[in-house]
């Protein structure tokens, strides 16, 4: 893409596409603190469970800089405080908690030397994770191109392309990415309501990419498989349970459950570090409910009553056995699950305490 | 409720309440031709099936009005030509031709008669069709109003209240009115993409009547009853065939499908008018495919490429064994379906040839 990366480390700042104000205008956030990529966070200017690890990777490499202190346990314990800051801005995709622990430890090994040290050192592990997380996703893509046929009408919900990642190829999206390069195949976007990532953010890299699309809402889905026009579903994930269980974007399971009935995959692309092992089903899984306002209108534009109740759950869960497949960096894997898992590397940060 | 009526004829003029602005603003449309009337019903400032039988009355009745010829072949031709625009307004619901038939067999039937007294025969035709529609709909809400517990969290998608049948009662929101009354109930609103007539109208229409709610995107109904925040599904229909398949608005048959997942009854109400026995299944229903405008964004907001392609059917089809009861104003009819469901009599204007 000739975009500018969805995140990048500049001279001691992160610069990040806004993803809020997309497709119409391509603008560039420049956060100088912390809590600038947090509010970035917080607000979705940068947002998909990947690209959100490598968000809170740079946020704590920003703010260890800033930190003012020469006392290295004072400066530790600012560190803390910090990654904490970070894991709390959302709570549902584990990539996020992932990055954050894999810095602390970076940190906390280098306790022993200087603060500069450990500065520098949190940097380069922040570019490590960037540079991982372009690997993995690569061969995610790779891994699931396979799944489609020629032709094939895929459904596609939210946005799992390099917006989502923070890399050059997308989780579903990159799958779907793959599959186009070698035959072809028709997306059908999903617009994602309340956000609208699918509307905005994927119809934007699709057309970037020459891949023919339609877009609906929602609620058409159901109605196009019933009438033939769907016979694949690929989504991405937030969190995994260890049984299989899937949070993906709100409107997710419903799409499951569609599938499932008129006996048409279901499959989830997520790199392996969005499988929770410590979660042993997805009603363990926190989550987010966001702002009433999302749900009552879009951006400035409100079309409710101004104090209409709205639930607004940001994630549902996709129980495991409406999942034909998960597919990350390391192949295929079908049910049984968890057996057929990808078991990650004690190093991996998995294991979170 | 201390709103204007929903349409209304006024010295040789139909006033409509246009409901494209609605809830923020209650402005009526003055039309004074049939053309006007035609361009609120495709514009949908009056939408709603048993509303557009109202409508399209009046649309034939003001046309019968404006005929300025003095020989009766001559106007009886045109008044044909009048009732075909009319019909050909939208496509999907049946109360639309139904009563344009009715108006087409009382001008025959006083074809003998004189021009004036054709056009007076219609305009009381109309008032008889607003008032059948009344009484219908007062005795539909009565007898779904049992459907209902105390305490009950119902889903409902669309609008189906007064706006929708120009009526003091609605058909699933009229049922949904009547329980209110008798035990209090809560409705989950799904907002209805890509028109949001349950953001925009339902929420409304509940306010005023001080019934409590919750409006939620689409996508987030699934979620919300496998978390059991939801115990029973209501809707209007469009046009229901013989065997008992509905089509309605967009999304239904997605709520349907989750419901028969979670065990949770799905409702339809609709007057006996609504059943299409000239049509032996859903598959046979047309379905009206709507500008691409609507799906990229909402009203003058457009959140998507401007050439994104778009699929945007109205409606959609559940199919009967789905259903778990479907409301007329001739009581409670459960399936198996066409036997439980009323057979009506022959001027029902039903049988349309």
């Amino acid at each position: 893409m000739a975009n500018p990366p969805v995140i990048e480390w500049r001279e001691n700042a992160v610069h990040i596409i806004d993803q809020r104000v997309l497709p119409h205008t391509v603008d560039i956030l420049h956060c100088h603190k912390t809590a600038d990529v947090c509010d970035a966070i917080r607000s979705l200017a940068i947002r998909g469970a990947p690209a959100l690890g490598v968000a809170a990777a740079y946020a704590i490499a920003l703010g260890a800089v800033r930190i003012r202190t020469t006392d290295m346990t004072e400066f530790l314990s600012e560190l803390d405080a910090i990654i904490e800051q970070v894991i709390a801005t959302r709570p549902t995709a584990v990539n996020l908690p992932w990055a954050a622990e894999q810095m602390r430890a970076t940190a906390k090994a280098k306790s022993e030397s200087s603060i500069n040290a450990i500065r520098h050192e949190l940097i380069e592990k922040a570019h490590a994770i960037t540079q991982d997380n372009e690997r993995r996703h690569r061969a995610l893509a790779e891994a699931g191109g396979e799944l489609f046929h020629p032709s094939d009408r895929v459904l596609h919900h939210c946005n799992t392309g390099p917006l989502a990642t923070a890399a050059s190829y997308g989780t579903a999206l990159g799958v779907i990415q793959v599959a186009h390069q070698r035959h072809g195949v028709h997306v059908i976007v999903s617009e994602t309501r309340p956000l609208l990532q699918g509307a905005r953010l994927t119809t934007w890299e699709l057309d970037q990419w020459d891949i023919p699309f339609t877009l609906i809402s929602d609620g058409m889905s159901a109605d196009l498989m019933r009438r033939g026009q769907i016979n694949a579903v690929i989504v991405g994930a937030d969190r995994i349970a260890a049984n299989g269980d899937v949070a993906n974007k709100i409107g997710t399971y419903a799409h499951a459950l569609s599938a499932q009935t008129h006996g048409i995959p279901f499959y989830v692309a997520a790199p392996a570090s969005t499988i929770d092992f410590n979660v042993a089903t997805g009603d363990e899984i926190p989550i987010e409910e966001r702002d009433s306002a999302e749900v009552r209108g879009f951006h400035e534009q409100q079309w409710t009553l101004d104090d209409a109740p709205v639930s607004n759950p940001a994630f549902d869960v996709t129980p495991s056995d409406l999942v034909s497949a998960i597919v990350t960096e390391n192949g295929i894997h079908r049910p049984p699950f968890p057996s057929s898992l990808p078991q990650p590397p004690e190093s991996s940060g998995n294991t979170i305490t």
